[in-house]
């Protein structure tokens, strides 16, 4: 028997366990910034790491970005960015509390209207005609709505004119959409193609929150295909299945994804879909392909006067790409295998075994080499962790019996615990125990480099 | 005979093969930002994960951190950003540029003069002795010198009050120094250990430049290493050792390598030692590493009120740690590998061969499948490229004469391409071309990812 834990338990076995600790804890953080621990960093370039495999390496036609997460403010301009990239909020006349408005119907409601359905008259009207109160102290009496931009503002340069106003990146996506005709030339690269980047963007959200999932701060993984339009849609069917590949490929269960497909839609965009995971807090958005249709490229093309067309090799068609755009968190991601990795596991002997199954390829610690006793077996230990610590993330721990420290290693989800004891100084051999099936297993010491690099890719 | 490429050479090289793009390019760029293209970004990725492994990995108390660019602003109080982080300015009164007094008596005098050996005072007399004109308008009528913060500043929330202004951090190592506690609880780690970071910094940087030598949005690759104060100095000298292997291990001859040390210190540390690069640009500093002696805990000590102090289990000693700080420049890194790499071979033919001579395991590209006739082979060696594509990056080329082919490889630094033909549909071997040798060799298919895997290492 075992059970699954809450967004409390994880958000304090992280804590305890250095896979994530709360932003500048020391001056009482920054709210709703979080910094990876050494456990958390391994685990999140594990997941970057198969992404990147997955995405830029194994497919003839993909290539990789490292845009600047600082970009010429035009760059918004053409995005629509710097003039509708707003969050709807009202100041309470009577606390001075700034409220999305959005959040306050939705928690009145308990979910049961949808803003992000209704025009702002609507909001507004939804406000009075149901008497919403303020949640900070308790009175009703709003201002009318007001758009509040979520790009970060910053001034580049020590002169203070307002031509110097840039602004850090809200997505990446746009590294990928300016750099198109770089990648294709540089490449000599031909239709379809896809750019994959990895990077952090940045939301000056109000209200962000639970724990990892929205941040201000935050990662994302995405895969921009461009294509002839008539090949856009089964380009974008295509996408998804990828996206469950994804996922599935590190461990989760495809019954704890939901594929969520938009009903309403940008005008630009031709289809959307939000993948969803099963988190302890409920079905949240975790990944969302989109057929963008020309769209981005097009406004890209008007801002900058620049033409971002193609030519046709073979057909001589001259246009502009049709863009699939797969976009995924990689805190999101984190957290879902987070999630999905903590159990709470009851023993034959009644006592509760606190165990992460992060799949091998994705766990943080890949190996734990562990004296039995540590005068007589630290040496040989050291020459053991030596070994395989120029391959893969490796711990060395002396300390506590060889029960307590299988269950430490548990705790984090090393899948493979090493002994070193007498018969590795006599016959060269170790025991390796494996950490789902707790079976162990004794192998000869030259074969171990291999046995664990096998199972760990 | 070889010679090796200048910077403006290996500037065109970079845009022309992908390497790297200059930021936001369609919309006429943004000053001194660089965006990282198809094979910039794998051989970045590359020297990172050298770095990560030779740092974090191979030391059993070495632990990994991922900290958030976005901090508590009193961090900044306590590293004296806020104060002290400024460059010293002068207006032209006659044409308004505003310019680096540093740098005007720099360039004036040639690299003579050491503005940083010069109080204000020094700097401003040396304008007027020496009548230093504004290299814009060539007047000389200055402002008296005034300081400029380099944070770049940006407001959380969407309220305007002053306590809502946040930085970007200029340093990666606060992130270290305020999880120090963190991750020895959390790790329950002994002293001495270290915490290594790779992550972005940015600066308000006004003349920064030589290509991505200096950007106001940079990676750094930190490791600080806590310590008693009585083995600080030993550890000192140790990390510069380790500079060094990290340098050569990446395939920069010692030769090419300078180690200086400070004369003059900063009143809080103990020994500081720049490690300098022979750029085509000159000699330049590639990294530092320094004895902080507990300046920093220190100061976090008394800026947050919560202490910052390590019991020593055997002694009972209760002290706050010394730091040794090694900071690296992971854009520089890249300058010094590409730099070291292109080189112009003279054939005996005559014919010149554009080569990048990188460390298989530094290069972007792994290896090039190249089938002989496209019609023929193409559909043995797409079942070779992903064979070969899990495991690294491989690229896939169809188009052109062998020759061409491999010249293009040479060009980015592709160590092995592998030639489809008649003999590995009838003989299952295939052709490898050596990138240095430009030998050939034949072996069995079955053999290939082991054999690249080998090498690439």
């Amino acid at each position: 028997m075992e059970t699954r834990a809450n967004m409390q338990q994880i958000v304090s076995h992280c804590k305890n366990y250095g896979f994530l600790f709360p932003g500048s804890e020391i001056y009482d953080g920054i709210a709703n910034v979080w910094d990876y621990g050494p456990l958390g960093v391994e685990l999140k370039n594990n997941i970057k790491q198969f992404w990147w495999k997955k995405f830029v390496w194994e497919n003839e036609n993909s290539h990789g970005l490292d845009a600047a997460i600082l970009m010429n403010p035009k760059v918004w301009e053409a995005s629509g960015h710097l003039s509708g990239f707003t969050d709807p909020m009202v100041d309470c006349k009577e606390c001075k509390a700034r409220l999305r408005i959005d959040e306050l119907i939705e928690q009145h409601s308990k979910g049961k209207a949808n803003p992000d359905l209704m025009t702002k008259e609507e909001m507004q009207n939804y406000l009075i005609e149901h008497k919403v109160a303020c949640p900070i102290c308790g009175k009703h009496n709003f201002t009318p709505i007001r758009d509040f931009n979520l790009l970060f503002a910053t001034k580049r340069g020590v002169t203070e004119d307002n031509s110097s106003t840039i602004y850090l990146r809200p997505e990446t996506c746009q590294g990928e959409y300016v750099n198109f005709l770089n990648v294709q030339r540089s490449m000599r690269q031909k239709l379809p193609f896809g750019i994959g980047q990895i990077g952090k963007a940045f939301r000056n959200e109000i209200t962000p929150g639970n724990f990892i999932f929205r941040t201000i701060e935050f990662e994302q993984m995405e895969y921009q295909w461009f294509c002839h339009e008539k090949d856009a849609q089964k380009a974008y069917e295509y996408f998804k299945e990828r996206s469950k590949d994804f996922f599935v490929g590190m461990g989760i269960p495809e019954s704890q994804l939901k594929f969520h497909d938009h009903d309403k839609l940008v005008f630009y965009a031709k289809a959307a879909c939000d993948v969803y995971y099963n988190f302890p807090i409920g079905w949240k958005e975790l990944n969302g392909i989109h057929n963008r249709s020309n769209y981005d490229l097009t406004q890209h093309q008007k801002f900058s006067g620049k033409k971002q067309e193609y030519i046709d090799p073979t057909t001589n068609e001259k246009f502009v790409p049709n863009v699939i755009e797969n976009s995924y968190g990689a805190d999101r991601a984190v957290l879902a295998i987070l999630c999905e990795a903590l159990r709470y596991e009851q023993l034959p002997d009644g006592e509760t075994r606190e165990v992460m199954h992060f799949a091998p390829h994705i766990a943080p610690v890949k190996a734990a080499v562990l004296p039995l006793i540590k005068k007589v077996h630290a040496e040989k230990a050291h020459q053991v962790f030596k070994m395989l610590s120029c391959s893969f993330k490796t711990v060395y721990d002396e300390t506590g019996t060889i029960g307590k420290r299988y269950r430490r290693q548990d705790a984090i989800g090393t899948p493979f615990c090493i002994t070193i004891d007498e018969n590795t100084l006599t016959n060269n051999t170790v025991t390796i125990r494996d950490r789902d099936s707790m079976k162990q297993e004794i192998i000869n010491l030259d074969e171990l480099l291999d046995y664990i690099t096998k199972r760990v890719k």
